[in-house]
């Protein structure tokens, strides 16, 4: 295997993709268009990915396969023999591969084996949402979904609220759009009026935006539209 | 202030500036190119930096502010008035502007005053390191530097090797280059075995890379250079 020197790429997708690229560098591109062997999280948004990004290949000249958080550990372990053909690229639906998808394990593998891992440049909606609330960046933790239940998600909150306070920390949480709503209410009715609330929605996307107020702040303002629209919140609650 | 609608574009800069750009999307070059006021970490990285991507203004031409730990609040609100002027840019030394550095004082005041903040893409030390570390990327965690004080810095290597464990959470931190082979070295004598210990060291430079294996496996192999280089240090344990 080594003896190959095949290396995996790590390649960003954006969320939104408009007509002209905005995010992604010209070097990320190039090495897409290079490579002919991808491992992806779905099948379609790839294929439209490298549609979009101008991939010199057609879709039936091109290996794709599929990791997903269902793929079991041995077939993920025969994504190794992909090297053989040459580099590999690993894509999600959308954002950084590796960050909050299923892919890490292949990467994982790629390090056990010795294969060179190369992270590429491009949109990752927790950095920029980060980047642009204005709240702690010296440290700061990306938490994921909340419970589905209730009542833990409520103590999720406030426990989140809690630590930011205790370790100076920006707290991040995401939520599938559908119930981004549900969770703006839950928020505000559950956080400390003065705890600092980021929502960043629809990053990098003509309509996106991000805006951090206070809890108060937020409860007299008329509810932002989140209506199906990816979306983090980001709390901050310092002393 | 609002009826000017000047907005504040947040700008990723490189740490290593190869002579063609490999991290910078076109988009973030031109808005970089089209603005002549910027807040800056530091004045000599940034007049660096907008010659390198080939600013048509001269230094002269330009208004730079600077913003670091130091600077004072009520001089940081009067950053403010630079908005009449037009757009604003915000940089770092390197890397994601508000991320480990002050630059988020001035994103918060904007969000306080209604100016609209824009996140551009770019590269991110944090980021890339987790996209390429194999470890858990569903929760993760940036906790900056470490205690300088030696028995508080052994605890809180323990401290978020235990979280990790406990939250199913990468942490990562980071040290400043002429430390990095001590806290190695610390690393490898504090950490378990079996704990999982990634390295990324100079990411984004040709001689830039990234390796995860086990403790153990660390202190079975030539210590790696990592002599005035900027590097990250990602830590998952698992059950």
């Amino acid at each position: 295997m080594n003896r190959t020197r095949s290396k995996l790429y790590l390649i960003p997708t954006p969320v939104y993709r408009q007509k002209d690229n905005q995010t992604l560098p010209e070097y990320t591109l190039s090495v897409a268009r290079s490579l002919s062997v991808f491992v992806v999280e779905k099948v379609q948004p790839a294929l439209s990915f490298l549609q979009w990004i101008d991939h010199p290949m057609k879709d039936f000249e091109l290996t794709l396969r599929v990791l997903n958080k269902k793929t079991p550990d041995h077939e993920v372990a025969g994504f190794l023999k992909l090297f053989e053909q040459g580099d590999v690229g690993l894509m999600s639906d959308a954002g950084a591969p590796a960050v909050a998808d299923p892919g890490s394990k292949l990467v994982k593998l790629a390090h056990e084996r010795g294969i060179e891992v190369i992270p590429l440049t491009g949109p990752s909606s927790i950095l920029l949402a980060l980047m642009g609330s204005g709240l702690e960046g010296q440290r700061f933790s990306f938490d994921g979904y909340l419970p589905l239940d209730d009542k833990k998600r409520v103590q999720r909150i406030q426990d989140l609220e809690k630590r930011s306070l205790t370790e100076t920390m920006t707290q991040i949480i995401m939520e599938t759009p559908h119930r981004n709503h549900m969770l703006f209410e839950l928020l505000l009715s559950t956080l400390e009026p003065e705890t600092h609330l980021c929502v960043a929605c629809n990053l990098t996307a003509p309509d996106g935006w991000i805006r951090t107020s206070r809890v108060y702040e937020w409860q007299q303002q008329p509810q932002p539209d989140l209506q199906q629209k990816p979306a983090l919140y980001l709390i901050f609650k310092s002393s």
